[in-house]
């Protein structure tokens, strides 16, 4: 690409892997952490160290509380799910999260000139949360062209979700092999007082088989139980 | 309407306007004001005081510190204009803003059940923001269908924009007869250090000339030249 990027970077696995997806494809990245008030604030730490390693030009942290709005258990309500999935949408869904990042991410973009927004979400695994669908992205997309200078001027960045349809153990793979440095990922949604993964959770289960089905080594360091 | 709507209040005319109009609807009134780092920062004590009045059932503050993003006056870059427009996007636009309200107000009108988001967008005066012309709220109607889980089962929210299509005149004629108290509003993008209108920004102008071509009284507070 040889552009600017802005990469959604939320300390997690996908997106460390997203990050690292934008720089082989040649953008400088610039890096954009949002706080929202979820439980796992490792994350943000991890998002730091994942922001440096890809060589990001800058990082970014915006942070909006989410906590007067409510509804879900990452920003504080109730408690996170660990025996597996209910079906349905998860009680982790954030309402309109992605919306919120992709429009901080926008923002971003014009200012900084950026050809292109990259948001590691996934609709394999996460199939309950409606805004990790290509469905979503689509009308973001076309919301981009009419939202901001830039797409008023035609040269509205692109939105690219390059793990959209891979299943957990191919984004292991991918990362893997752009030698993402997974043991400072942070995926646990209730990680312990010391910053171990719980395990249990959905995500901790995810990432977990993803190294299974992968037949990969998993550098995860787990709270003891 | 009957039901619950999220009505953003940034403390200005308009919004005032709008949130006037739910309420003459028939709406019960969850109110978001979203404090984004602007300069006008009186702004927010005075939708405090609009929600009040409005009878607003809630009054959710949300904060998000854009300076980082920057490329605006409005949050901290360079001085608001006084001579009137120079054509083309003002420098007081704020890359996204609206996006970023919008989806702050979805999230919320989510967990709250709401049937409508309002907001107090009016492309006649800022016909060069691009976010606030009618292409830029049909995207983002397209979006709301497929971002949340109220869209995913069909009870998406709708979004109303009542104050579009009027001429600044038209608006502050709508609000005297709903009697909106706009002695409280703060439109001024540049207030004194004591809260008054500086009276030659590009709001104060528009507001100025509104209540004028209204032939009612100005209550706005000035501060000394």
């Amino acid at each position: 690409m040889g552009e600017v990027a802005v990469v959604l970077l939320s300390g997690g696995m996908d997106s460390a892997v997203a990050a690292a997806w934008a720089r082989e494809g040649g953008s400088g990245i610039v890096a954009l952490t949002v706080d929202y008030g979820q439980r796992h604030h490792g994350e943000i730490e991890a998002a730091r160290r994942i922001a440096a390693w890809a060589g990001a030009r800058e990082h970014v942290l915006l942070s909006v509380d989410l906590r007067p709005v409510g509804g879900s258990v990452l920003t504080g309500e109730g408690e996170v799910p660990k025996g597996g999935s209910a079906g349905g949408i998860p009680v982790t869904y954030v309402p309109a999260r992605n919306t919120l990042l992709l429009s901080l991410a926008l923002g971003l973009a014009e200012v900084r000139g950026a050809a292109s927004i990259v948001i590691g979400v996934n609709r394999v695994d996460y199939s309950g949360y409606p805004d990790c669908r290509p469905e979503f992205l689509d009308a973001f997309r076309a919301l981009i062209g009419v939202a901001t200078r830039a797409g008023v001027e035609g040269r509205a960045p692109l939105l690219h979700a390059p793990l959209l349809d891979l299943p957990k153990a191919a984004i292991v793979r991918l990362g893997a092999r752009l030698k993402v440095p997974f043991a400072e990922t942070r995926s646990c949604y209730d990680p312990g007082p010391c910053g171990g993964a719980c395990g249990r959770c959905d995500a901790c289960r995810l990432r977990r088989e993803g190294f299974a089905e992968a037949g990969l080594p998993d550098p995860t360091r787990y709270a003891p139980a």
